[in-house]
């Protein structure tokens, strides 16, 4: 088995039988994502702690408000804390940290942890599952993509456009009784989730999408997906590319089918102007994520002898035109 | 024989006795180029016709000055004109146009020509020669690359920083004496030029070093050649680019040694923050040179199956980035 349906909450199973596992749980990277889990989890029952820096005051004071397709809700009492001891150990540690602030990792992370203390990272690309395994051992570690859109709008307002679900899965083994505990707090909190034996390989699959689009969005002069796939010479790069992750990952071990070229691109074009989340952060001068979505992935390919040429191309330019 | 000594002057010989051959010249495309040649020609003692646009009416009525590191000098009385019909047949044209103009190439050059008229295009990139030919004769068509640094400061005035050398050929054929005269021709003048037997063979050689640097240069933000040596990866790149270039070249049948990678990057070192020709004109929003220096590389590269990876992917940008 390696890919699981969708998990969705079981019939006469009620948020209190699943939150006595994970009955605290840190939000470390209260952006947007953080946010919106984090609330989501909340308004379910489970007992949330927020670290959070720029909006804190103006949540400690107002709450959250979070808009969704299906309906919008305030929280107004919101656990915030400015550093991680003030918040002390938790059962789950939620990281959803931008990729360039991993260097923080002990300092965020550290001072949440008992014994038994779970990690889940939703972070993007590559490299994060290993860092904190080094840091606070592997066993801890889970990992989850979120295929979600969500903005924040103001401090303490959350947009979630398209809930979408996360793809969960172990680091370094098959999915377990813990990650399956994890699905269901999700579920039961109204987040659509899956379960996958090999993290890895969902990782690499999400930089199949991400490589060409986040990084041919910026190094094409910051455009949207549409601009991309409206010119020829473009749309073909992006397959190129598409194929130079696929085949790499082939070589360390994860199967992605090609035809699933064919499915991102048709699944790309109906969405219209899109601008991918790295487009957005290069756009507001805030940090991307060069490491981890190509960086990282030209490492592990070159590894294993995978021939990358345009992956290393547009990780050059990228380098430089995110240089600050 | 493939290539020859400088050519320069010969002893004994006057500018009189070459000028015979070349009763009149005309430039068309009177940018910095075409009026730095003209007006060194001029300056010898031949009769030249300026096709101008932009600075007519104030090179018509003050001439030009040229500012060249072994000293200045100044042409007040210049011929100038409007349209090629003004102009008439001459016995030399030399085309300095951007080759994005190309596709004027039949209105202006056509007028210019009697049964004997040669073309001399001075243009960069790959594909002026052979559309020339087609338009005109191939038995008409020369071509040279120009090692040179000159800008235009203002209207009528030149500023020529390195006159370097032109790189001369016959389209399609070895030296021959008409080509000879023409090298002569610009020795008398002061201009130092070089003969080869393999004009393509030139262009591609000048490639090895336009493709990375003019391309990377823009696509990497808008960059000087100094930066793009700073950053480790994208000097990878350079060299990466230089040699599927080579490559290319080598399958079509033009040999450039491996060795004039390192050659070229260390002659660029020292060049400090230079900006390529095409980096100038996308600053300044001019038309890009895309086809000639990218588009029309990569399909002769493909032609004869040539891998050129990194080639396709800055062509790809190049054309969206360079999009007005």
């Amino acid at each position: 088995m390696s890919r699981r349906e969708l998990v969705t909450p079981r019939r006469g199973v009620s948020f209190s039988d699943v939150k006595n596992r994970w009955k605290k749980i840190a939000i470390v990277g209260s952006g947007a994502l953080g946010c919106y889990y984090g609330a989501m989890l909340q308004r379910a029952g489970a007992q949330v702690v927020f670290l959070m820096r720029s909006d804190r005051d103006v949540v400690s004071e107002k709450g959250l408000r979070v808009m969704t397709p299906s309906g919008n809700f305030s929280l107004p009492a919101v656990n915030v804390a400015g550093s991680s001891e003030e918040i002390g150990v938790c059962d789950l540690v939620i990281v959803a940290l931008k990729t360039t602030a991993n260097a923080e990792f002990l300092k965020l992370v550290g001072p949440l942890l008992h014994e038994d203390t779970a990690i889940l990272t939703l972070q993007n690309g590559l490299g994060s599952d290993e860092e904190l395994a080094a840091l606070f051992g592997a066993k801890r570690v889970m990992g989850g993509l979120c295929f979600i859109c969500v903005n924040r709008t103001a401090p303490g307002e959350i947009l979630c456009i398209t809930p979408g679900s996360i793809s969960l899965g172990e680091f370094g083994c098959p999915i377990t009784e813990r990650l399956t505990a994890v699905s269901e707090l999700f579920a039961q909190a109204g987040v659509k989730t899956r379960m996958d034996d090999d993290l890895a390989g969902l990782r690499w699959k999400k930089l199949v999408w991400n490589v060409p689009f986040n990084g041919l969005a910026i190094a094409a002069g910051g455009i949207t997906t549409e601009n991309i796939l409206a010119q020829p010479v473009l749309e073909a790069e992006v397959r190129a590319l598409m194929k130079e992750i696929i085949e790499a990952a082939a070589k360390i071990g994860h199967v992605i089918p090609l035809s699933s070229i064919e499915e991102q691109i048709e699944h790309t074009r109906p969405m219209g102007p899109y601008q991918p989340s790295s487009l957005i952060d290069y756009r507001e001068n805030r940090p991307v994520e060069v490491e981890a979505i190509w960086g990282e992935p030209l490492r592990r390919a070159r590894e294993v002898g995978a021939v990358v040429p345009k992956l290393e191309l547009l990780y050059a330019l990228l380098v430089r035109l995110t240089k600050r």
